[in-house]
Order: structure tokens, then C-alpha cells, then sequence
């Protein structure tokens, strides 16, 4: 069983937002649209695939810890939360 | 004018590409893929985002640049080679 | 004359500063002190750095614009601005 | 027990080469040197940060994992480096 089961259908969702995200850039390009908003709409993209992978790795490390005493789970969203910073830094 | 113009059908090509990744993304997901492959998936697809980023940043700060005496397209080359750098730092 | 001479009494007292949050983190090492904790310190530093780095390209690209109207100085603001995102992104 | 407890030594003497690059940094803007080549010192001082916080965070995950079987430390050696990459995308 993979680790990021439970929230399956939020992450398809944020994918296919992402999937629009792309599709919206490819019309920006093919309008001429202004440099500037583009890039801004990169960042979007950008940040929205990083918050993808920052829920898959909480899950995937919530499944290495064995014992899920409370302790357990505070130290794994502890752990996912810095590197969700780490990751903006 | 905008400034990516030059470069469109390569910057079109290229944001399809990633349309193309973030439909394998939902489908790694949909059939349970290992979490891992899918983070590299994804860090594949960022990666190709700041890519196209940077290109279009090139071609916007050379349009910044009135003068284009060979010694300006040298100092915008090479200031975008620092951004690119800088964005994966 | 370099581009970023106008700021650099705010770019060395940062500069100071960041000198300052990487003895700490050697302190925090040396003390055991708590892993997450110093992830935290980590990416403040980290994000003090890349503020340095944005505003040294901000001057940079500033000073490759020969002619300086207006509408110049506001699109490497803008420019700038986007870089500065981007890298966060 | 801090989990970074093993590789103090390492994480110790790459900090304080880290705070030199700080220091060289300081120098470079004093001497008012060129900013691409100041932007390249950030950025490789940004990576050593970073390479800091993936070694902590390896050390800090695998700590969270109780049962010490071959395959849970093949699990953390993984996350870890798809977390390094993600940081660097």
C-alpha cells in the first residue's frame, strides 16, 4: 500500500490544476502575452508542484515510522514542515 | 513586441512537455506509484519550469537593454547564467 | 564602478549578519540543540542570502539599462521583482 | 540523543566554511568586486547551506524510524535524496 493513499484525490486534484496551470502558459506564449505575468504564472506552477511533493513526503516518511505513537507523528510533521521551508528557502 | 518572441515554438514546445509530465504525474498516482518515483517526476517537471523561466527572463532583459553593443549582450548572457545558477542554488 | 556601490553599507551590514546566524548554527551544533531548530536557522540564512543575491542582480541589471527613462527603471523593478519569486519559487 | 550526533565533526567544519565564504563575501563588496562573481559565491554558499540541512535531516529521519531494519534505512536513504534533489529544483 502507498503511502499517500489517503489523501489520493486531493493530490489528483492539485495535479490537474497544475495540468491547467501548463495549458494556460502555452495559450500566455501563443497570445504574446507580457513576460512579467508569465513568469509570474511559472511561480504559481512551480510552488503549487512543490506543495505536491511536499504532502507526498509526509506521508512516505509517516509510513517509515513503525510505532505511530503521538510522539511519532509530531516528530513527522515536524520534520515535513521544515523541509516544506527548506524547500521555499 | 514581446521578448520571447524569437524563441516561441521552443518555448511552446517545451511548457507541452511539462503539460505532458504533470498528466504522467496523475497518472503515477492514480495507479499507486512509488512515492519516490513520483517526487523525482516531479522534480523533473520543476526543473523544466525554471528552465523556461530563465529563457524568458534572457529575452526580457535583453529587451531592457537599448544599446546592443556586443559588450551589453555579454553582460545579459552572463547576468542570466547567475539568475539560472541562483535559482537552483 | 560597480552596480550595487549606492547599497553597500546595507549589503555588508547583512552580510554581517548572515557571518553572524552561521556562528550561531556551529553554536547550536556544538550544544546538541534541537535538529529542527537548526533547519529553521538554516533557511533564514538561506533566505538572507538569496535577498542579498536579488538585490545585487537588481542593481546589476539596473546599470546594463543605458538609457534610464522612466519606463526603463520601472521594467527592471519589475524584472527584479520576478527574479526575486522565482528564486523563492 | 541528537540525531546529527554521528557527523558533528563534518557538520561542524563545513559550517565554519561556510561562515568563511560569509566573510569572503564581506571582502568582495568592500574591494567592490564584480557582482556576477559576488552572486557566484552566494550561490555556492547557498548550496552549502543547503547540503547542511539535507545531512541534518537524513540523521533526523532516520532517528524517527524505530525498527532499524536494512529496508527502513534503504527507505530514509531514498526519501533523503529525493528531498535533496526536490531542494534543488
Amino acid at each position: 500500500m502507498r503511502g499517500y493513499y489517503e489523501d489520493k484525490d486531493e493530490v489528483l486534484s492539485r495535479l490537474r490544476r497544475i495540468e491547467g496551470q501548463t495549458r494556460g502558459l502555452q495559450r500566455m506564449v501563443e497570445n504574446d502575452e507580457y513576460c512579467i505575468d508569465i513568469l509570474t504564472q511559472i511561480t504559481a506552477a512551480s510552488n503549487a508542484l512543490k506543495k505536491v511533493a511536499v504532502s507526498l513526503l509526509d506521508d512516505h516518511i509517516r509510513h517509515c515510522v513503525v510505532e505511530q505513537t503521538e510522539k511519532d507523528k509530531d516528530m513527522v510533521r515536524e520534520a515535513t514542515a521544515a523541509i516544506g521551508r527548506l524547500i521555499k528557502a
